[in-house]
């Protein structure tokens, strides 16, 4: 089964395509250019150095969220538009499950995906490998202030490794605090579509349009909207 | 330092961009498509898809060997025209030092980058990683049998942390010797243009056309002819 994965929900945009989980060809790019620039270029290329076209490929994969909210919209809407065009059946996962696969190797720690929420939140979740290398959620997604997870770490008494846009953050608050923590090597670090891919693997893809972004939270301007109608 | 890096010595080909350091773009594939049809065509997208161009690079970077004779010839022959053509420096590295920077972060063991080379060899070098994540060479590049590295290991008394496309076929023998061993996640586990940049930025890049393959061996032709010049 071939799957191409596309990763845009923070700064770094990423495109991978794997068969039968293995990985054949992944393009990475951590630039200032905006992913409605670079994206679906990345897919087009990437697709054509594999002398590969839409029709080889099974299944259309991509990061749901939590994340960048315009991140999120361009990645969705550009595996849409290759699942509509190509009719093919469409993955939406977890953008924190997608990360934590980055690290599934290794054990006696807890996984935790964490990005920049901004408004002093992480979103993260939090995993534990077992011993082949199956991840097992502990929590759910969500966005939390980062002195919350310093003091469920300072309780669970087992290091935390860090991946994701928010890891080096997090990983720094966790030493100035005395608790151990982990950062990965630094092409692990970020987002990445071959993590989107794999989380796919484990995931049921459909033939439908209804995916939408999971973004934990209510966009500035639903917040804004929210607060005037309170004053009002 | 923009540092444009080259990797194919093996069946993955890859080309990366770091900036002062960071990832800044990879991509990467392990298809069965030769690299002379791929790899400049990757070096093509990936600086397009970064709105750059070879005047924007500092040095040139390739993975010089030991590795495929000929996807060693393909690197080495796209760096130099790269190098004269926008009249940079180049940097040759070892393809198994390039390798070991996929696991400076892993500590507590030996880190043994390890390529198939055929008629029973393994291609590898071993390398310590100190506290800052910094490498010490502890063999020199070298093809040995897998024999010779397993009697190694049983005197070394510390585990041996695998990478590279040997990276299985040791890892597995290891096992069966009751070694143990480790490989890292998929991502990390085949030769990357990113170690190759990793790798340079330890080296004095040159303006020269001097740098040679590095294969160790004697190619089969040269094998056999030099076994005909013995017969008569």
């Amino acid at each position: 089964m071939r799957i191409l994965a596309i990763e845009s929900s923070a700064k770094a945009a990423s495109v991978a395509l794997t068969d039968n989980g293995s990985l054949i060809s992944q393009y990475f790019q951590a630039s200032a250019l905006t992913h409605s620039r670079t994206l679906l270029c990345m897919a087009e290329d990437l697709l054509s150095n594999l002398e590969l076209s839409l029709s080889d490929i099974d299944v259309i994969a991509a990061a749901k969220g939590p994340g960048s909210f315009t991140g999120i919209r361009i990645g969705l809407a550009a595996a849409k538009g290759l699942a509509w065009g190509g009719d093919k059946p469409i993955c939406g996962v977890s953008t924190l499950e997608a990360m934590a696969w980055h690290l599934s190797d290794r054990h006696g720690v807890i996984i935790c995906p964490a990005m920049d929420a901004r408004r002093g939140e992480i979103y993260n979740a939090k995993f534990i490998s077992d011993s082949s290398g199956n991840l097992q959620r502990v929590c759910d997604d969500r966005a939390v202030p980062l002195s919350i997870l310093i003091d469920e770490a300072k309780n669970d008494d087992i290091p935390y490794f860090f991946v994701g846009d928010g890891a080096r953050m997090c990983y720094n608050e966790f030493l100035e605090n005395g608790i151990q923590a982990f950062l990965p090597p630094e092409a692990l670090l970020l987002q990445s579509a071959w993590g989107v891919a794999r989380a796919a693997e484990q995931t049921k893809p459909e033939f439908s349009f209804d995916l939408v972004p999971n973004y934990l939270r209510l966009s500035q301007a639903e917040r804004e909207r929210l607060e005037r109608s309170k004053k009002n």
